[in-house]
């Protein structure tokens, strides 16, 4: 299965007064991704929310950091399903600078599918799921 | 009319890898500054929007850097009521830090009441109008 | 003079619990599309500072906040200059949806050239003062 | 071995678009309880960083989110330690609304101490290893 990938621009925005990323804002890199994965799927998140009502929330993340990441950086965000079914999916998220191939923070975050009306967790919408077959 | 005023520190969140508090990031303190002044004078923002279906918005600000905070500051942050009439009120907030009289950034907030449902002009609610007068 | 204008997708890290933009993350988009103004020209920030010892501060903004901008909108930032000269410069930015005329939120804002090393104001380099006559 | 506890406000700026607060601001909050534990225990982390020529650094975090924070909450976050030797610690952190004991979210984070001249890891100061036998 190939992996989806989208670039992000470290701003002074994203930096703190040690000089590098600071290490929240790793998360926001990987949210943007994941939602441009699903955007170039074909998936609207403000859609899915008002059409089928459902979102897609974090259920956990297990975040290493190896090397920092710096203000101008290019980055680049990937996206790769570990395991996607029922209501939730697993997904792998390495963040690296651009032609470089060290991995600079990785992710592994685990994504529930809510119902949008009362948060209660609710099966991943079937053209959804397909994602897994159709890369 | 007495000034309010509220304890902020600043964070590595709160920083840039320029070493000083990031320039956008002084809202935050002046955003948190206001909400505490509108508690102190029993308002509850929440509540406002549940009960009287109104909210509070930004509509302008001027702000004027002077000097910056750095990580590990303990700063004051004021409100002042410029002026509170109509669906709007103008506020004067200054952040120095603690035990220092230099004002380090001033802003001239002009804060607009909206009905929470329709983000449209509405009047301030009569028992907010009231803080005029009884500090 | 030509505007410049820069792309920036709203994602959920921009927006709060009023299910609009908070208010300070225009200017997170503001310095970003700044931020790019200056790479179109040539001038990388971490270069400027790290061989001519100079870096831009805002000094002043004032910002108008005219309609919201939501979750997924696909929003133009736009730099234009209103005065380059000596240690400062006047811009003016524009945020509209991509397709859209109206502005949502308007910033004049004045940045200084400083010292990198001691933050002192100091004449903005020969070269970046062309930029007004080069578009 | 006591928790240390310091209490967060949740403002509009730590919320998005879901009505909840974002997912990365958990973040923040476990790092100001880790700056406050360290404060109340007479560590400035300025200081350590100009006398002691160290930093803290997140080197890597596993998070669980079981419930979601909502503007204006109250909320209590902890520190506790796991381990404390050598380079790095591992401490627990759980974040709680106010007189509830629901755990809405907990990190387990591993920090590590470097040289903040070169960011290369190293011992930490006998004094703050002290930590663990002093509560």
């Amino acid at each position: 299965m190939t992996e989806f990938a989208w670039s992000v621009r470290v701003y002074y925005e994203d930096t703190d007064a040690g000089g590098v990323v600071y290490h929240a804002n790793y998360l926001h890199f990987m949210e943007r991704a994941r939602t441009e994965w699903l955007r170039a799927r074909g998936f609207e998140q403000d859609e899915l929310k008002s059409q089928l009502n459902v979102l897609f929330a974090v259920r956990s993340m297990n975040i290493e950091y190896y090397l920092p990441a710096r203000f101008n950086d290019s980055l680049i965000v990937t996206v790769k399903i570990i395991s996607l079914r029922g209501a939730s999916m697993m997904l792998e998220q390495d963040i690296k600078k651009e032609n470089e191939s060290s991995v600079l923070c990785q992710g592994k975050v685990r994504i529930v599918c809510l119902t949008a009306s009362d948060f209660r967790p609710c099966p991943i919408p079937a053209q959804i799921l397909e994602i897994r077959t159709t890369i």
